[in-house]
């Protein structure tokens, strides 16, 4: 295995503009894991309930993902209900119920603890860091987390934070953790909380990476469809370990490319419900909606 | 002359986070020619009430603005009134006057007529239409509007537009002007209106290009101070047709660097109060952020 997991397998219940699904796959490390999937082989560590559908396990497993570190423990499996109106940009969380994601212990298997890239998908960040600390010497720690740990758990999120190689977080959480509204500003603030390099999703706008010494703004792939954002931020993650996993490569002209394939990946995702459209898709499709990427992005000045 | 640009001259006030400026030199043709002289020979065709102060006029000479299409008129000039709250995207308009602009018969002087490059900054588009009209044969016509004209003048704006080859609209406008939230999809609807390409602000998000064949999605260059957002759209559409002037070239990879141009000359007018930090501004400087820009925005795919 090549990139470690973190995170949550849920069961989801989602309403956009285009519909209503119910009881779907869901969870931060499905998409991570999925999304990596077409780059490295990933691990998974999670927690399911006994109700969670053996047939979902057997999907990972049928996409490359080890799942050795997927716990099972009688309850019910973590669940989120949520909606997204006109702003896709936005979702509104109806229902949390953490069930067997409240007596996760977070246990990493032998197989597993010398991997060398690591992704801390959102999730509670004492987790994260008991994760951290099974691992033998990871390469790379990139770390996502969210309003809610930000707002109640935040200053474990803080011990957390120390250890993370590259924190992938979103704009309004970005103004949250710093508690300062201009972006630029905010990424110094928390960048002194131990992250050596921060990415900002800014959703439909790109993704911002800021570091010490340099900076890199990249737009996002512009749709026309979107169907349902959910794990957009996730599969960005997933696609960003996953190509520096692959490449082996973690300096700074790798970390942008990776950057545009997390991008690639995200965009595939808000395509159809859950991960529907990250199961259909191809490697190819991936190499050639990077390859238009380039071509809307690039210009040149020496004209 | 190499640029016309038709807009507003006007008196502003304007409060911000930061402070509050009382009777501030303001108008779209202000900033837009300002930013236009850095890169061309602009005329402005605009109007101004009895009481807009003489060194303003001299002021606008003395950076090689022709103003012999400046009407005026008894009265007073047009004034603005606005703030911004910590979100600096978004204006409120206070208290807008028309004063003198109400008597504008935009006459085009003979001096003026076979200038080929038209920037209709942002005023009534009846004006705009009557300006394209009296011009002996345009090689571009850039325009641009705001959400006022788009709700009380949809009619006359929609025949402005037929003969525009670009319009620079910002987001929230061309969502309204399209009726569509998606936008690349408004986009696809307003040129069927008529402009060739729309170049598409998103404020700190940067700007998008679509036209027919292609599009082209640029950052914004990313601050850490932003002082007073107003005329940071006239500033760009102004570098934008400067730069396009200067260069005298209209093909797609010259407009993607006008693009840049253009938001490299917002960035900068962000930074001060109304005009005063484009007056300190050098050709080195910006020369220095468009590279800067390059530099962050760039990736290679082909590792």
């Amino acid at each position: 295995m090549q990139v470690l997991v973190v995170g949550t397998l849920g069961i989801d219940t989602v309403e956009t503009p285009f519909g209503r699904e119910d009881d779907i796959l869901g969870g931060s490390a499905t998409y991570a894991s999925l999304s990596a999937s077409f780059f490295a082989l990933p691990g998974i560590i999670s927690v399911i309930g006994s109700d969670f559908p053996e047939d979902y396990i057997k999907l990972l497993r049928n996409n490359n993902i080890n799942t050795d570190g997927i716990q099972k423990l009688p309850g019910r499996t973590f669940r989120w209900t949520g909606s997204y109106k006109d702003d896709l940009n936005m979702a509104t969380t109806i229902k949390t119920e953490l069930n067997v994601l409240e007596e996760f212990k977070a246990i990493v298997p032998k197989s597993y603890r010398k991997i060398k890239y690591l992704l801390l998908g959102n999730i509670d960040p004492e987790l994260q860091l008991k994760v951290i600390k099974q691992m033998d010497s990871p390469k790379l720690i990139v770390g996502d987390t969210m309003n809610f740990w930000i707002a109640y758990k935040n200053e474990e999120l803080k011990r957390t934070l120390k250890y993370l190689d590259i924190l992938v977080i979103n704009d309004a959480e970005a103004r949250q953790l710093a508690n300062e509204p201009n972006l630029i500003k905010a990424s110094g603030i928390i960048r002194k909380m131990g992250p050596k390099i921060l990415i900002i999703k800014k959703g439909e706008h790109g993704a911002l990476m800021i570091s010490e010494k340099t900076h890199f703004a990249a737009s996002a792939y512009p749709l026309e469809e979107i169907f349902d954002p959910t794990g957009a931020g996730d599969s960005f993650a997933g696609g960003l370990v996953g190509y520096l996993a692959k490449t082996g490569d973690i300096s700074e002209p790798n970390i942008r490319r990776a950057i545009i394939y997390g991008s690639v990946m995200a965009s595939f995702n808000v395509e159809d419900f859950s991960i529907r459209k990250l199961l259909k898709l191809k490697s190819n499709d991936i190499l050639k909606r990077v390859k238009s990427f380039h071509k809307f992005s690039n210009f040149d000045i020496n004209a």
